[in-house]
């Protein structure tokens, strides 16, 4: 692989460039403390994240119309406010904890290798969330995006094709174009399969203690690494 | 209007914020120049851009399916190199040419508006150019976009309704927390109408000698202006 071949590099974002877990269990603890709320935080985002793929395979198996994830999540909020039994959350309450998602920090390397790969490739996303969430990601994260694409504009959840060949037409470019990049193995999977070129970041602590997998690389990606920042220099910047 | 109703900006790009005329007159300068073609190549890039409405318009209407504006600019360039008798241009000569369109120079102000713009603001293209012309012209300009939406995502070509209302609800916004910036009176019509506020940047010198309108703010818009630093400046950055 030379980096010089590669003219986009396409992100997946929940798990890889923004850690979901601590944001939304502190989200949950701050809302818990305003409301007077008992939970156990933690558990919570993971049980929200437990409902991710469920909600999205009822779209990708053609179940349930095109939805964004800001509505899937809504749904998947709504449900687990029953199942935890928080009492007393208002509408306004509600909506603003589901917008946590698009308040996730960063991990501490994103920002810094991003601004560096930004100088010689196209940075785009190709995640699950949807666009406004993407954006909001960013303005929250300060993350340089070149263009927000993925499941919303291409109307297909990962890991459908359609997902990211349709991310590789908006940019003008073949697959092999691009590189995919994520702290998920089956991710990369299915994009080397397609013709991406592949980067692993390591992310072990993405599920906290709850972690079972993608400690480390176990396929033939192009490039192994554990941060954004050493990701930029194996590019070459 | 209080700007700080006001979420995002979108903004038409071609003459609002790049000098196409200029740019792709220098273009084919420089392509007669290394290919010993004589043309008169302000005429050339005013041909090509009379073309530009007629095109999209074969879209608008279903009269043919959807095209990206690259294709369409394609179409235009074939017809034109017959009809100016440009001899002995290669297939890499005439796709090099076409995108000129994606190496399009800002006006003077245009940077250091939207860097400033961007503090307090989501920035979205609302454009007719497909995506990885947005993009490239972004990387080519230094351009800081949160977002590029318009007419390829939305598959709508303005003045069609969808490009509009589809960029904002990618946004997640109501029309009313957008505001359209264009230097076209037309533009700013339309996306009144559906619900936008709106900013009428001047470029008066964009169809060079030829320009016959849009001098002028002839409407009620929220921000009338000249430059996108004193845009910045009214909408309070």
């Amino acid at each position: 692989m030379n980096p010089s071949d590669i003219k986009a590099l396409t992100f997946d974002v929940f798990g890889t460039v923004v850690d979901w877990r601590t944001s939304v269990t502190n989200e949950g603890e701050a809302l818990g403390k305003r409301l007077g709320l008992e939970a156990d935080w933690a558990a919570f985002a993971d049980a929200w994240r437990g409902l991710y793929q469920p909600s999205m395979e009822q779209v990708r198996s053609g179940q349930r119309e095109w939805s964004i994830l800001d509505e899937l999540h809504r749904e998947s909020l709504d449900e687990l406010i029953e199942r935890f039994e928080l009492k007393g959350m208002s509408e306004q309450d509600i909506d603003h904890f589901n917008r946590a998602w698009h308040r996730l920090h960063p991990w501490p390397d994103v920002v810094d290798g991003l601004t560096r790969l930004k100088k010689n490739h196209i940075l785009a996303t190709l995640s699950n969330g949807n666009v406004a969430l993407m954006v909001n990601l960013a303005k929250f994260g300060g993350l340089p995006w070149d263009a927000i694409l993925g499941a919303e504009p291409t109307r297909h959840y990962k890991p459908l094709p359609g997902a990211y060949l349709g991310t590789a037409k908006f940019l003008g470019l073949e697959p092999e174009q691009c590189m995919m990049v994520a702290a998920h193995n089956d991710d990369l999977r299915q994009a080397q399969s397609l013709g991406f070129k592949t980067a692993f970041v390591a992310r072990p602590t993405e599920y906290g203690p709850h972690q079972s997998k993608d400690f480390e690389a176990d396929g033939p990606w192009d490039v192994i690494t554990d941060s954004f920042v050493d990701l930029a220099k194996q590019m070459g910047t």
